[in-house]
């Protein structure tokens, strides 16, 4: 047994060599900041990849181009292994843009609108539909008014995101059932139609296009969205022409299941090479605007982590991975399919972490993550703080690593501040120029100092 | 005595107490957020400000115009009072726009670039300056060469902000005596002129304009921005062609002091009307852009303040008073001001706080406050992290506010994310569509939720 004397001598060593330890992380993290600050790709990355690619849809040619440019960038970083896992992915192209007026039937008068269809619908006919349109806010209103009042209508769903949620995520939660499960529940009672309010808080000309699904036994009728400046015309016009009129054009079509990749890089770690620490954003992005905050913004922060680690001369001990998942936006088969693989080779995954809420400063990181990990995670945040991240209670690990729940696998998403991500989000808005260089740069260093600590973290 | 029962009866009805006073603050900092997110009028108030007045420096008929639009609009809010409080301004012209080249002295190559006077400085002869340019990154680098190298050239200080800092005003503090006294110290030594690099971290066509000064008893030398583009191509061509010249011509003048004022509003206390907590921005901004984040944002979200009391019907204790400060950017004058009547009139101020670090999603707040208040700060941070309000550890309360710390009274800056300011400040880009609605109103109910826990505290 040790005496009083000697559990104070090995207190003391023990507190020295905690604080020797922190301070060590301290100044890596600090070298990991002074290296993106200063000496970044991500903002050129993400400045070609917009520009010289833009849109990329899964299926597109655009999206072929954009994983030739993932393995590219990731060569260029040599990398141990650079790897394309094929993924079969929807494969839905919008066709010559759309066309909408609001129809007044009092006077007559046809005010032109932006709509957009939402990813997945089927087009309207060749001559576009017109019909009156009813106005609802949500699934209780649309059961109600019933067959009887929507049989041959468009239905207008016009729930705005709310507002007063801080976290703008939240707003968008609560408002998107309208435009993923609007048109099931509208075809129902026989709705030829439906225009769903744009998922944005701004008041604006832009319409936010997104996935939405169908039900195989029901009719699929077309869905599109409508700016938040044409809702808000449409609506006041319901209010003083009942019999108000909508006319839609759409010209969309789903072509057969394509051939994809996710782009897998890996920097292979020096003591535990079997084991990965992942690193991710989706590489796919909707084909009205150029992806930039979605997500661009996630891909070449996740590749720059690796940069930064080069750079540094940072030699991990857990083989780093980064992944440009494939089809997030309508379908998340990139996602399933490393999900799957991952099981099938039995592969062991320490952690995974995306950046998928686009390129703003950083206040912190959500998980879905066992306790065992948040117990680690709960060290970190002095050391993130200097940092400007203090916020992980939040609750999610981003949508391409979901898949990896299940295997109890650790995941978290990077939060970056969320007021202006849905001004872009699924827009022709979401370009190169809305990205703030120091911003993204920040984003991708928080990620390589959160796989740092993790890196360095011995879990029980 | 009381036994032990009654005094856990008596800790336990502190307990419910405490624990309902919390209740309640939570309650009506919620009110507070509802209301500035659905209801705001400061973006209005700020596009109105930004578009039909513009830029407004001290002196300026705009800034005559600003005074009487924020009278009016504080007298839309119907307060108690409404005051002009007279303050001596400087008046300070730019004169036609400025012109400027960098001259290749080996090809006779002339690169036009852009720069802008700094305020305060003295013109250029009216057909400009030709000299050699001479670089250096500090004063003393300056001081070493010396008059033998300076004299009857011009200095470019070309010390950039240092990235590497996460909170950009730090970066600032660093850099920014290049452009305060960098006329006077090379005017030492015999320079005809100075062209410093642009106070910003963005590489960009924007020449950053700012405050300068002189001493007496020095030759008064003009002295220029030039755009961090200019400066890395002026940086890159000395290196080529160590003889390469300048040609740099300004057009402004100081006239004589104009009259122009604070405007203050007080919304009346209902307990305690003698004793006063102030809200404030600075109404001046720099000629050449609009004054959008610096400092319209401050002005509008401080009336804001008001505007959201009266609406969700909370009458303070204390009065609130408003002020819009005159002459931040060349003079403080107005702050300087408002601390003498104050002090004269022996007026009671409980706190101060200043909006004037732009109109970006609030982190926190910086204080520059005595110890006993700063404990009842600690008893706000529960209320304030639901907000997104962690950061209560800078230093500082806002320029305006600053005479008033010797008088003891504690002040607080709004802390808003600094990442984007500089990319703005000082410059022609400083405009309303760089502010973000949500932004600008989280920053207002970052204000009024401290004003209200301020007005509830009992301070020891």
């Amino acid at each position: 047994m040790i005496n009083k004397k000697q559990l104070l001598t090995l207190s003391f060593l023990l507190l020295s060599f905690i604080i020797k330890a922190q301070n060590a992380d301290s100044l890596m993290i600090r070298k990991i900041y002074n290296e993106v600050l200063t000496k970044s790709e991500c903002y050129q990355n993400l400045a070609y990849l917009c520009s010289n690619i833009g849109g990329r849809l899964s299926g597109s040619p655009e999206a072929a181009k954009a994983v030739d440019w993932g393995k590219a960038v990731m060569e260029g970083l040599k990398l141990d292994r650079v790897e394309l896992q094929p993924v079969t992915v929807p494969h839905w192209v919008r066709g010559n843009k759309e066309q909408a007026f609001i129809i007044n039937t009092k006077t007559g008068a046809k005010l032109e609108t932006q709509i957009c269809a939402l990813g997945g619908s089927v087009a309207t006919p060749i001559d576009g539909i017109e019909a009156e349109v009813i106005e609802v806010m949500n699934f209780e209103e649309l059961e109600k008014l019933g067959a009887e009042k929507i049989k041959g209508k468009i239905v207008f769903y016009n729930r705005p995101m709310e507002p007063t949620h801080i976290h703008t995520f939240n707003a968008y939660g609560k408002a998107v059932n309208q435009r993923w499960a609007g048109a099931m529940n509208a075809s129902k009672y026989g709705a030829l139609a439906t225009v769903t309010r744009s998922m944005g808080l701004k008041i604006d000309k832009f319409p936010h296009t997104g996935s939405m699904s169908y039900i195989d036994s029901l009719p699929k009728i077309p869905a599109v969205a409508i700016s938040t400046e044409g809702a808000e015309a449409l609506s006041a016009l319901i209010r003083s022409n009942k019999t108000a009129r909508v006319f839609i054009k759409t010209n969309c079509q789903t072509l057969p299941d394509a051939q994809s990749y996710n782009v897998i890089g890996e920097f292979k770690g020096s003591e535990q090479p079997n084991e990965y620490i992942l690193v991710g954003g989706h590489l796919d992005a909707w084909d009205n605007g150029s992806g930039a905050h979605d997500d661009g913004a996630g891909c070449v922060q996740s590749m720059e982590v690796i940069r930064i680690f080069k750079a540094i001369g940072y030699q991990p001990k857990h083989s780093i991975r980064v992944v440009l998942f494939m089809n997030e936006e309508n379908g998340l088969r990139g996602g399933k399919e490393y999900a799957r693989q991952a099981k099938l080779k039995k592969e062991t995954h320490i952690a995974a972490i995306e950046s998928d809420a686009g390129g703003f400063s950083p206040r912190g990181f959500s998980f879905e993550a066992p306790k065992w990990f948040m117990n680690s995670v709960q060290n970190y945040k002095p050391l993130l703080l200097p940092y400007d991240l203090y916020d992980f209670d939040g609750k999610g690990g981003g949508p391409d690593i979901t898949p990896l729940v299940e295997q109890g696998i650790p995941t978290a998403e990077l939060i970056p501040d969320s007021q202006r991500y849905f001004d872009y989000h699924h827009t022709a808005d979401d370009t190169f120029d809305k990205v703030n260089k120091r911003e993204l740069e920040l984003g991708a260093a928080a990620m390589a100092a959160l796989i740092y600590l993790i890196d360095n973290t011995e879990f029980h």
